[in-house]
């Protein structure tokens, strides 16, 4: 299994310009990761990286905890191969899209159905940053709403329009509550995406145990998140390395 | 032991007609699937397909994540195996049967003790609707309180007056919840019918944590559960695949 | 590793009349499958099956999930090792002791530590019958407050007075919980007692979160537990079987 | 794998001196079983050991799951490497230094962000000691709230007068809760120190479920974590067995 998985991807790399081999190659890791990490674990979702201005990389329709480096394809801000190639794509890939179209500084894309995540999008009460693994919720991170944005739907994000609406309502934002949905995250790196993604989920289950303890909260501080954004992923390569091994250990594969 | 497996498949399929041989692989992968997910695992519980008009397909009295091809057999709406022969059945059979009779639309039937779904099956707070994945829920799932229709019972359903009872709770809905019990959940195919099953467990779960945060929720609204409804699985083969990949793996079998 | 059980468990039987053999190979079934269960996984536990009216059988002091053939030990009601030979024993073997001393149809005995339990144990909220499977909690399950009982101490049964203490808060139910501690769960064979332990702590877990739904809770009615009850460990043989597949597949033992 | 592993402890012990060389072993344990445990599992941490009045042994800068005897380092109270080597280090290995340098009857220090303990960090409702598993928490466990103590910060103990501040919250506790953090646990060995750590997560999360049953809690007294402290990890040489296999088994390595 492990070998044919080489074999894959070193085909597939064959198919790609130098620069952007690491990124297939990561991008393979964060399926696998967030697959394992229960972010894309139950009911999908899936994650993009972007190659310039107007292309992003993905995988074709499969389930994260599947995707090898063959499945991985190039679309247009349109949603299209770049190709030119049939496959069966993601229905909601103009999430991506229309977010690489309004947010230069994003250069990776997480979509997910993360179990603890839900109940927040779905609550009027806000999700707010409880340690310093999730500062960047401190940032803010806004609630979408489609059927106030665009009326009664079957809730995907499945036309360019539905997508810029979702990309609207996440401005300026490191990520997005999806209400009746999920929630989408973004970040400056995949490595910063992927980490944002685990901890959106494990902030969520934390803010969940300190409510329900019924006394005050503390939250950081606008300035404790202003400060631990600074760091821009202090100790993330240790992560990183830890997850890969975890997501891709022998049996795991 | 994969060959074992695979062997015993060859054989029992042989026993089979052509048109259910896949039934008789879908229903092994649904028994391992359930299990897998969580909804067999506590408790157990069981799964059927329909065969005909007045025919179903299930398990003998096993655990479902031990479930292989030999152990299914063909049972009429009595209950009674067709072949004649003697063997230990699941005692709630009736489940089934009685459902079978009354809805000739349904085409599978889940019955589970799966921990999330029972402290609603308990409670007059009713479930409803979190998200897409389990849009289904707003067609509306009644609770059967077995002692209310039948009077102090052993709780088991175990005979047809005690299934039809339940059958008539049911009604036309997708999914009923048994009080003191569990619930029982169908569907217009065997796929649709497990989605439905660990999509139930998981917006209970996501229901009773929005429910502790302790603001208004918002649930899906009718017109968004028929527009998801309507699109009648969509995804339902990638997450089939997936599931069945994760409950098949080796050292899983 | 199976080869190295199977040889010590074919010495050990040697040890063993040929009625008790089979006790031999249940008890350490019924240690690992509690561990695998979680039931005597966290903070540990043990569990002992009675031999004859003044001598039961119990591991010495080793962590449950490691429990072998060759490290049962067979004690008398004062909580020595009938052969004479010193051994590390459980210091809590007095709970076994002085239940079966008072008890005479109970047949086998589980210590239990298991976390859905203690915040039961701790509080002033009964513990009450969710659902078919852990009926016998209708039976009623009592709190022992060692403080009321005896005084200050560290909570260990650690002497005869204080399990002959801990056996008449029990009374002639089948559970007793124990403040700051865990619970004690009693039955009239090894497989009905190890099941009562696994949904005991189920049912904590089911009914905490009933509770937490907000709305009224209907629990199992006194008939209604008494028609469970009257089965007998209904479906017990098919639980065991996946119980102990689960808990003994390779790489377990 | 678990040659490798065999070869490197080989070698590295051979650095060492007689008496150190259990501490590595143990302290290389300390790391698997915390991280397989849960304890250094998510956001991860760091657990140390004293070697000497002003000496102490930690990892390099890796994940605790994934440690090494030849990631071990002994630094100095200034946190430096007494070898003088360059290397990736913890950037908060100051929580260690300045504990140790206060606490001449710490001889191990945990620092952690186990999930179950962080909404207890940011609440106002203070832990306390569900049962005997954690009586040491009625010795006391103080929140450090770092914004209080030195102002606006990234929230890391990354200089020695933060670490000097959080060693004086801790006082003479054997553990102290961080403000949007985590806690540091402290113990006179590092078999204690690692069971408090495992029992402190666990306990959190026993007063989390008592709470939300909403009737009265009652915990242990100060007199019966005084008896429980008194008996000075009584079953710990069961639970570290226990442990380690289950940390050091074939497949974890």
């Amino acid at each position: 299994m492990r070998i044919t998985l080489a074999l894959l991807l070193f085909f597939s790399l064959n198919a790609w310009g130098e620069a952007d081999r690491r990124l297939v190659e990561d991008l393979v890791a964060a399926n696998r990761i967030l697959a394992h990490e229960g972010v894309l674990a139950e009911g999908w979702g899936h994650v993009s990286v972007r190659l310039s201005k107007d292309r992003f990389l993905i995988s074709q329709a499969v389930a994260p905890e599947m995707v090898q480096a063959a499945d991985l394809v190039e679309l247009d801000l349109a949603g299209n191969p770049v190709d030119g190639k049939a496959r069966d794509l993601y229905s909601e890939r103009f999430i991506h899209a229309e977010i690489y179209r309004v947010r230069p500084d994003v250069m990776s894309v997480v979509h997910t159905h993360a179990p603890p995540v839900v109940p927040f999008a779905d609550s009027k009460v806000p999700l707010r940053p409880m340690y310093a693994r999730s500062a960047f919720i401190g940032l803010g991170v806004p609630v979408f709403d489609i059927r106030e944005a665009i009326g009664e739907t079957d809730l995907l994000i499945r036309t360019p329009a539905i997508g810029a609406a979702l990309a609207r309502a996440l401005g300026d934002k490191p990520a997005v509550l999806m209400r009746g949905h999920g929630a989408t995250v973004v970040g400056p790196s995949i490595q910063r995406t992927v980490s944002r993604s685990i901890f959106l989920a494990m902030n969520a289950s934390l803010q969940q145990n300190a409510i329900a303890l019924g006394g005050p909260v503390t939250y950081l501080s606008p300035e404790e998140t202003r400060l631990v954004e600074e760091r821009e992923g202090h100790g993330l390569k240790r992560a990183w390395e830890a997850w890969k091994r975890r997501a891709m250990a022998p049996g795991k594969s």
